[in-house]
């Protein structure tokens, strides 16, 4: 294996041995492969992509890097969520209790909020002493006893992954939609899963904005899922306007807890509800689509997932009384109404420059390792298709400060489109991609 | 300037703002960008280039690395000629003294061979003792007094060019137009010349085989020497087929001694006398096209070409003796003559597999400081067109044991394709670019 021939075979839009490149990356993960003959052939797959076999590959040296979990002794379904993420989406953290209310085991390990998208870990800390960093032995321990356990990634898991997405952070290679599907692929296969669901957002806040790539992200995900014996479900669903009404970490924590009792927005309960069906059916292969939607529809109105998520914060070492009190969550010291200046029907949301207001606002990330307020964000006061008359709210800004409260206004402004004409919005779930191929959702 | 942002730009084809890739080359230079965000940032110049700002940046920064020398105290015309390297190719070697002979100063700054080609500081050191390792003080001294000298790239010219040009050989970012044409004319243009001639091979086993991407780079390096002030010319001249009779370092040496000789093959004595001319034009604009040729032909005619080269030899070190007595070069201890199985015509001679022999015979190199035998290659006794009876001689192998000799012949057969029909080969020279454009020669 010369390492500059299998570049160039790459460069040359070659597919390659497979011994071949499992010496390319295990010379990588041992320091023979040097960073810069790494990232000449991560440039070259921007351009020349990665086939299945080479994909295939790829998934098993990340997996071979670091641990995998052994959770078969949990005797039940093992199924987990990801979400390529998108601006207001905080599905995960009623999702969890509420799968795991279903008789589903939930080992769910979870990002950052990274550029415009919030990430569960910072809502998880929006409780106040929820620890996110537990060692895999307490992870297993509280899955086992609590049904679902979330944490941040280990770095037991797939080591390789971190160390190439290390570097294709810094040298424009993070969008290779193989690289994007091995990466997440081989940390959902680390965790020992019968079952996954993969949320792909789509629409112009989403990672992947165009429908034909993130279908294709989608298709590649499961086929790597299918190839390794892990039976996996993508949906691609909504990330032209935001998810829910609240954007920012602690008021997407409080309206998650508020799903989880029968309030909060249809969109967000919508979602919760067709996710924790595809799991429960990826657990319960019985279930027709029916009794799925049914059971879950079941179990959120029982308040019993409710009481699944009181008993999670509790085994994380978080304070499980703000659930019933959401107004002790953390809170900004600014708000301000943003009123209307005309009437006429909201014709679009742009979730974009509200997540990237968050970032403004103190309460999002540039580069990873920033430190963040959980308070700001935005509650937004109407969704696409309402009727406004001028002053009515458009929704309240949470602010740090005056500024803060002016851009917060100005981003709010830009987001919300208002005008007479028919709102064009994507469905919810437009596609379910699965071993069985491509559909309409 | 954000190195990300910079790579990125050029992945997606964008053009870089000047003051942009100034810094990035910059920060490269200085050790504050790393390898692998250079790897990254040639990797995607392979897919999308460089335009002709970008590429005037690069030849700025490379120049400005190092040293410039300052000739203009010779009082008189000064032009090299640089070719991008054949098989058989000892122009260099009659051209140098040829030059000088007609009243211009060749400060020629040369290479070693690598892969398929020899270079001509290996064909240098065929001269018992010749140092082509000079200081810049020993090189313009020599260059005063004898009219040319030649010499290995000194390492303060150009530093840029070969920090690049270390990491483009180990990242598969070797072929790229722009990068070629940056480094060649960034050293041309450190040798402070009033002209140049470049020497742009074309054919199968040229560096750049298609005709049309050989006019491409003849007319980026032409454009990047008129942008700086450097009258530039570029022939495209065969190379579909060895220049000459004489494969491998010392024959070749050889071989160009017998030029200066008015003996040795009519193909390399008709481009010495081209490449001449035009080096002539270069320095004396006033000559036109017919009076050159004949001035060079009077000047290698005449004999004092070649005392020029028993100068040279003699002011850098080397016993110039060997030039009267030609049987003294290296030679290797086994040589065969191998002959023709068929009767026919010579419809091709392949130069790539002789190439490749002289790699394998031990007189070429794989990679850059490997020693190699000066004596060992192939002296054809034919050329394409000629007519052959069975038993004729296709040539003689030189080689260091009987298993060269058998590679060598083999190599001899497969490059030499006898049958019936008709010879079709390129002209010598086929195109001349200049600041008028792109002609037919």
């Amino acid at each position: 294996m010369i390492p500059s021939r299998i570049i160039e075979t790459k460069r040359d839009g070659g597919v390659l041995a497979q011994a071949d490149l499992e010496s390319f990356l295990d010379g990588f993960l041992q320091g023979a492969i040097p960073d810069y003959q790494m990232a000449a052939f991560l440039m070259a797959t921007y351009f020349r992509g990665l086939d299945t076999s080479e994909t295939d590959v790829l998934v098993r040296a990340m997996l071979g890097s670091g641990s995998v979990l052994d959770l078969s002794w949990l005797g039940g379904p093992r199924v987990d969520k990801h979400s390529t993420g998108g601006v207001g989406d905080k599905v995960s953290l009623a999702l969890a209790p509420l799968a795991a209310e279903l008789g589903l085991y939930v080992p769910m390990m979870s990002g950052r909020g990274l550029a415009h998208t919030t990430g569960t870990l910072d809502k998880l800390e929006a409780f106040p002493g929820f620890r996110t960093e537990l060692t895999l032995n307490e992870f297993q321990d509280i899955l086992g006893r609590v049904g679902c356990a979330m944490m941040g990634q280990s770095s037991e898991i797939a080591p390789l992954d971190r160390h190439l997405y290390a570097l294709r952070d810094v040298t424009a290679t993070v969008p290779v939609l193989p690289l994007i599907a091995a990466s997440i692929m081989s940390k959902k296969l680390a965790e020992n899963l019968t079952g996954l669901v993969l949320d792909v957002k789509v629409g112009s806040a989403a990672f992947i904005p165009e429908e034909e790539r993130a279908l294709s992200l989608a298709s590649a995900m499961v086929g790597i899922g299918e190839a390794r014996g892990l039976p996996t479900v993508a949906l691609l669903t909504a990330m032209d306007r935001p998810l829910g009404r609240a954007v920012g970490n602690a008021l997407e924590t409080a309206e998650a807890v508020a799903c989880l009792r029968s309030e909060g927005p249809p969109d967000l309960r919508d979602l919760v509800l067709v996710e924790a069906s595809e799991m429960l059916r990826a657990g319960f292969p019985e279930f027709g689509e029916a009794e799925a939607r049914a059971r879950a529809e079941a179990a959120l109105a029982s308040g019993r997932a409710l009481e699944r998520l009181v008993r999670l914060v509790e085994a994380q070492g978080g304070d499980p009384s703000i659930i019933g009190d959401p107004r002790r969550f953390a809170t900004a010291p600014e708000r301000s109404v943003v009123e209307a200046r005309e009437a006429g029907t909201v014709l679009a949301v742009d979730p974009l420059p509200l997540g990237q207001a968050v970032v403004t606002l103190g309460g999002g990330r540039r580069r990873l390792g920033e430190s963040i307020h959980l308070g700001v964000g935005f509650e937004l006061a109407l969704a696409p298709g309402d009727r406004l008359e001028k002053g009515d709210p458009l929704g309240t800004v949470h602010a740090l400060d005056a500024a803060g409260v002016a851009a917060g206004e100005s981003a709010l402004r830009s987001a919300v489109r208002i005008g007479e004409g028919v709102t064009e919005l994507r469905p919810l779930v437009s596609h379910r991609v699965s071993a069985a191929g491509v559909g309409r959702y």
